[in-house]
């Protein structure tokens, strides 16, 4: 029943962990107490690698010992999952996170040395077993959905692209008006054939379905994505595949806010907390084509700000050239802006302080109370991608407006406006942030 | 650039708005005061209809008279937003609720009739306008789609079914390992060919894409759906339509939790804050496979609670048979129950009580504190459709377990048991609630 590819991918799984847990074996039959060595996930060594532009782990190794007594359970943990799955994968399962959390989710009855019985389980929650999954994933140098590891999707496509999925040859400009569902192991899609000149990710399902329904693909010569907000994992994978196998550029349609912004950031860069993953997901050279705060506000706000010698003197410190980027005209009108703009919320302005850091929303914030709101952001200094001169021109005009907006504002003054003019013409002019 | 079908519908919808509005402009030349005549939308005019089992609008009208001015403000929205959906009609555009905020929102200046000049704004906030929509939606006899408004959509569908959509023929089961992301707009899909018995609607899209890799429609010849998550309008439009056309079941495996219950309800019988939608939303015939209280711990909990005679008479005047219904045994074992249930929240308690009413628990809850805990819902009696022999046993096991279930758990179990027995075994001796 399941497809060839699928069993071809099982096999190669099931071989990845044998070979992996042989060095345990051998360590056994050796006498020698078993040591998983895995690289360490941590915060502290998760690095920014400025060349490959991307979200890594740094070279830290942790160690897994049997028979130390504050790694036994772990140790425990990450054999207990490493056998689940291996179990799913030889029983023809597709097991999800939520699944292998139940699987392994039991009680341990033991005899303590001093005679005591005692009874743990294995694990409590699902945060603790998919912090196993992740360590297995880095330990065999791995994906989980190479694993055949499934989860929810969110990510649509549309576009002339013919590609093939399990048995199946699926053309993807013969959707009708709906679209294609990624499947959750990307790996496994073979491109048959792409006829287009970019890829469109859209973080909004409703505005993907606009552009679609206008027949923006075809017109464009584009793939049109859509995340449907956060972007999964095998949307990533996805975009980052077609996009390296065919030379497409890739360019993300995001509201203008800093929830909006992190999701390019994820796309771009990788994520924060699954850096291990980036090196396959992420695409570095991914655009962010907007909605930009100068297609709202023009740069008028940002060049008065700094007029200041002393505003312009620190910006600059964080993103030399910051002072010399060309001046921008807005999309929108006065009016317009007033009926389209929404006001930022507090969580709004704190996520902004992450992506920039303080500095920047300390010299472009004006109101006062808003001021001290953040006062306790003091120690941030935001992330190196966000360090450029146009993001920090773009957040100055947040922080000093206190506005964002969404895509659908700029839907609302007509989808022709969006399909026909904004879109192409920031592609034609170059309008975007890298 | 836009199918034929999309111009047909765009024509038809135009039609439509004109020949309603017809009646406000002949009013208008005759001299007479314009005034709108709308069904109302309020909850004390929302009625269970027990033949056609789903809720449907009463029989309640309300008028709005343009020179009324305590009505002045709503009808001039009314007739802003039918000029601007209009308008998009025209103009070839697929609005989406959230453009049609935007689109409407200005602010209107005027003199009152004592000089003052006053600014007010047309709507504050989406719910205004959402309302505003709702209104047309009702007094046109249209569902939004059909003046082809756009929304986001999570629905996905595989199964031997083909269909036509916009200017292509799409063949669901040749989709890979993905799936058909359904359309926006459902009414504007074509059937061209279904070869299944039944539809099984999964509330859970990664149990979806389980059932879908392990080949499960095609093994049992069923449409595969999910909803993932609480439902949006197009995927219970397509289950219904796919249902009366084809006269196919309709089964929903959906969480055991109130959560989950609701969403079979919302399938079955239509929401409660838009019951005017009922009529080709809803699926009356549509049945609750599973996951049940009595698949997790069998019925015995029950019939210890049944032999209190004062416990028993009140569950009978409830719902008269409740007594007497078969006995079930559970489908997982005692260690496998304590691995997999989740505690009940508070917050599940309460949406419970608002299915089943508040006697029901008052009589299956044992714990005293959990008793206070939910006194102050004493008032409420529950829907009608939930007022059934299984659902009150049902209810009455959660109450009295304080536990919850997902579908999840049961596929851990192993999928083969999922797919090969759990759905195949239920479905065959009849074991769901209509």
């Amino acid at each position: 029943m399941p497809s060839q590819i699928d069993l071809a991918a099982r096999n190669k799984a099931l071989d990845i962990i044998k070979n992996s847990m042989r060095s345990l074996v051998e360590q056994i039959s050796r006498g020698e107490k078993p040591i998983l060595v895995i690289p360490k996930r941590t915060l502290a060594n998760t690095i920014y690698d400025l060349r490959k532009k991307m979200l890594l782990l740094g070279p830290e190794i942790q160690h897994r010992s049997f028979t130390d007594v504050n790694e036994a359970k772990k140790f425990m943990q990450t054999l207990l999952m490493a056998s689940i799955i291996f179990d799913a994968l030889r029983n023809n399962e597709y097991p999800t996170i939520r699944d292998l959390y139940y699987r392994g989710k039991h009680s341990i009855s033991y005899k303590t040395i001093d005679g005591k019985h005692v009874s743990e389980n294995t694990w409590e929650e699902q945060r603790e077993s998919d912090g196993v999954i992740r360590d297995l994933e880095v330990y065999l140098s791995v994906l989980r959905e190479d694993l055949l590891i499934l989860s929810k999707e969110k990510g649509k496509v549309v576009g002339n692209l013919v590609i093939r999925s399990g048995d199946d040859t699926i053309d993807l400009s013969k959707m009708g008006h709906g679209a294609y569902a990624i499947e959750p192991t990307p790996d496994l899609i073979e491109f048959v054939d792409v006829d287009a000149e970019y890829i469109l990710v859209v973080e909004k399902d409703a505005v993907f379905q606009q552009l679609h329904r206008y027949g923006f693909w075809r017109k464009y010569k584009a793939i049109l994505v859509t995340s449907a907000g956060q972007p999964d994992r095998a949307t990533r994978r996805f975009v980052r595949r077609l996009s390296d196998e065919y030379k497409l550029p890739v360019y993300i349609l995001a509201d203008s806010d800093p929830y909006g912004y992190y999701i390019y950031s994820v796309f771009k860069t990788g994520s924060i907390t699954l850096s291990y993953e980036s090196e396959r997901l992420a695409t570095p050279s991914a655009k962010f084509i907007g909605v930009m705060m100068t297609d709202i506000f023009g740069d008028s706000v940002f060049r008065k700000i700094i007029k200041d010698k002393d505003a312009r003197k620190t910006l600059e410190e964080i993103a030399p050239g910051v002072s010399e980027l060309k001046p921008k005209n807005p999309y929108l009108s006065e009016s317009e802006r007033s009926n389209f703009v929404i006001k930022a919320k507090t969580k709004d302005l704190e996520r902004a302080v992450e992506l920039v850091g303080y500095k920047v929303a300390d010299v472009c914030i004006e109101d006062k109370d808003v001021k001290n709101k953040i006062k306790k952001k003091e120690g941030l200094t935001g992330y190196p991608w966000f360090s450029t001169p146009e993001w920090t021109r773009e957040l100055c005009i947040f922080f000093n407006t206190l506005s964002k907006l969404e895509i659908e504002a700029m839907a609302s003054k007509g989808l022709k406006f969006l399909a026909d003019k904004y879109i192409p013409e920031k592609l034609s002019i170059g309008d975007w942030i890298d």
